[in-house]
């Protein structure tokens, strides 16, 4: 029941200046916007959605230093956003930036 | 850029009653609990969260079917609730029912 697997691409809408955790890890935040076309029920459909994410350690860095509009494919796992909110957030394990 | 690819196993913490669109689609809702331990940045952290699911189409009847409190692993593309809502919900292509 441990199975949590997202990997997702899309275009970096806006990231979140770095910052450190009481324990001094580095935490960044960005919103990736995605489209795709996707198969539903034998049929296409347009799917598109904006997604909160978070990179700790290393990928915080790597995530800092993209630009809007940077195009990437993210793989993590889903967690709420905080004890207090039920939003949807993807924490990363790793980042692919694509070639532009 | 149309990687959009989810798999998370949980359990059913509430199903809506089949519905049909329109096209007389059957469509099912549902609210799923997940929680498991991850790793990131080199730690272990504790996950939880709670995932709308949709289904469409066969997979509808057999969301429909299932009973609160069943596990399951779903697989699946994460999309907006609807035009008006940024919510991210879980559109299932398919569902492994865990033994209980």
């Amino acid at each position: 029941m441990t199975i949590n697997r997202v990997q997702l691409s899309g275009q970096i809408l806006s990231v979140q200046p770095i910052r450190y955790t009481p324990a001094g890890i580095p935490v960044t935040e960005a919103s990736l916007g995605h489209h795709s076309e996707q198969q539903e029920a034998g049929l296409k459909r347009q799917v598109t959605c904006e997604v909160s994410v978070k990179a700790l350690g290393s990928l915080a860095h790597q995530l800092a230093a993209a630009q809007t509009g940077t195009c990437l494919t993210a793989t993590g796992f889903l967690a709420t956003k905080s004890l207090k909110s039920r939003q949807l957030i993807l924490h990363l394990e790793s980042i692919e930036f694509q070639e532009t």
